[in-house]
C-alpha cells in the first residue's frame, strides 16, 4: 500500500524548530512535502497575495529525501501554491500546519497563521490539522508532543475528519505531570484586549507596539482554554461557513428592511 | 440626543473612493471618525500586526469637522488603534467598513479585509457592518448604494445587531434595473480555485501571479451569491465562533483517542 501524502506547513518559518519536528514525526506516517513561508508569518490570519508577486524556493533543509519549498507568501499562499502548482493533479491526504510556537486557542484561531493554512485546505476540500503547542519560546521543549501528534495524525488519516472542517489542536506546556489525555471541544468565549506601548523614535516621530492581554470570560469545561489549562490536548472542529445562522431570523424578524 | 459615534474604515486605503462615499453617507447619520490603513489591504483577511511597529498619522482628507487617522497597519490594527487609543474610554455605536470595491460573498469574507475590520470590532462587542460593491473597479458607480447603506445602518442602530454577529453586506453592481430589495442570507457555498500565472524577472527568476476562479457550487436561493445575482442587497449575518459544534460529537463517536 502507498504511503498517505501529507503536506506540512506552518506560520513561524521554514526554519523555525516546530515545523522541523512537525516533518520528522510525518516522515514517520508518511510521504512528506513542505511548503512553509520564508519568513516569519505569524498573525496572518487567512492574508492571501493578491496584488503582489510570489516566490518559491526548493530547498533540502530537511534532507535530500524530503521534498521542501520556501515561499514569499503567507501560509494560504503556500497551501495554494502546494496544490494548485507544485503538485497539480495529485491530491494530498493530509494537510498539517505547525508545530506553532504559541497557543492558538479560542478567539486566536482567528489571527493565527498556522490554521490559516489548515483552514484554506479544508476549504478546498482536504483534510487538515494545525498543531499548536502553548509556549511562545522558539526554543520550546516539544519532546512530550510526538505521541499525541502521532495518534490524532494517524486517526485523521483512517478515520477521516468531517467535511468542510479542519482540526485546531492545542497542546499544553510540558509539565513535570504527564497529558491527562485529549478533550473534543468548542472554541473558547475568551479575546485579546490590546493596549499600545507608544514610543518615539530617533527621528522623533511617534510609532506604537501593539500589547495584547488576554481575557478568558469563559466559565464552562467544554472549550479549549479549559482543556489547556487543566493539561488536555484540545481539538476544535473548525468550519469556514461563518454563517450565523441563529442571526438570520433575529434580523427579519425585528428589522424594517 | 447626542449623536451615535461611528468608526469608519476599509481594507482599500483611506483614498479609496469607496471609503469616501461611505464617510459621507455615514456624516448624515453620526458623529465619525476614521481610521483606515494608508495603503491597499485587500486579501489582508484577520492579519494583525503582531512583529512591527504601528504608525498613526492625523489628516484632514474628508474635511476639517471630521477627524480622520491613516493607519500603517492591517484593518484589523486599524480598529484595536482606534477603540484602545484613540477612542480609549469612549465606545463607538457602531464600526462600519469599506465601501469596498469587490464582492466580498461567500468564502471571501474569510480573505476580507473589510470583513475583518467588522469582525475584530464584533469581537470586541461593538455591533459592526462591512458594506461591499460588487465591482472591482477603482472608478465603480455607487450612485445607487446611498439608500439600501444609509437604511440597514439606521437599522443597525435602531433595533442593534445581535450579539457576537458582525454583518456582511454585498450590494450589486449598478444596473439599468433598480436593486430588487434585500436579503438576509447564508454565505453560499462557492470557493476559489487558483491557478499560478508563473513569468520570469529581468534577471531571469521565476515568479508567480495567483490568478482566482471563482467557482459556485452552491444551488441553493437562499445565500448571498444567489442574492447578488438576482439583483438584490445580501446581508449575511456572521460569527467568531469557527466551532463545528456536530463534528464534536461525530469525532468522540468515531476516533479512538
Amino acid at each position: 500500500m502507498s504511503k498517505p501524502l501529507i503536506l506540512v506547513s506552518n506560520d513561524d518559518g521554514i526554519t523555525a524548530k516546530g515545523i522541523n519536528k512537525l516533518v520528522k514525526l510525518m516522515s514517520e506516517i508518511g510521504e512528506v512535502l513542505v511548503v512553509a513561508p520564508n519568513s516569519p508569518q505569524s498573525g496572518m490570519g487567512h492574508a492571501i497575495t493578491v496584488g503582489d508577486t510570489l516566490r518559491l524556493k526548493e530547498n533540502r533543509i530537511f534532507g535530500d529525501h524530503i521534498a521542501a519549498y520556501e515561499c514569499s507568501g503567507t501560509p494560504a499562499d503556500c497551501v495554494k501554491l502546494a496544490k494548485h502548482h507544485i503538485l497539480k493533479d495529485r491530491e494530498p491526504d493530509l494537510v498539517v500546519s505547525g508545530i506553532n510556537h504559541g497557543s492558538n486557542t479560542s478567539i486566536s484561531v482567528l489571527y493565527s497563521g498556522t490554521m490559516s493554512a489548515a483552514i484554506e485546505a479544508s476549504i478546498s476540500g482536504t483534510p487538515a490539522i494545525g498543531f499548536s503547542l502553548c509556549d511562545y519560546s522558539s526554543e520550546a521543549d516539544m519532546s512530550h508532543v510526538d505521541e499525541h501528534v502521532i495518534k490524532i495524525t494517524k486517526e485523521a488519516l483512517q478515520k477521516g475528519i468531517p467535511k468542510g472542517i479542519a482540526l485546531n489542536v492545542n497542546i499544553p506546556p510540558i509539565q513535570t505531570q504527564s497529558i491527562r489525555g485529549v478533550k473534543v471541544c468548542r472554541q473558547a468565549n475568551a479575546k485579546w484586549e490590546e493596549e499600545f506601548d507608544q514610543r518615539v523614535d530617533p527621528h522623533g516621530r511617534k510609532y506604537f507596539w501593539m500589547v495584547g492581554n488576554f481575557v478568558n470570560h469563559d466559565k464552562g469545561e467544554d472549550n479549549d482554554e479549559w482543556a489547556i489549562a487543566n493539561n488536555y490536548v484540545s481539538i476544535v472542529p473548525c468550519q469556514f461557513d461563518l454563517t450565523g445562522h441563529h442571526a438570520i431570523s433575529m434580523i427579519n424578524d425585528d428589522w424594517d428592511i
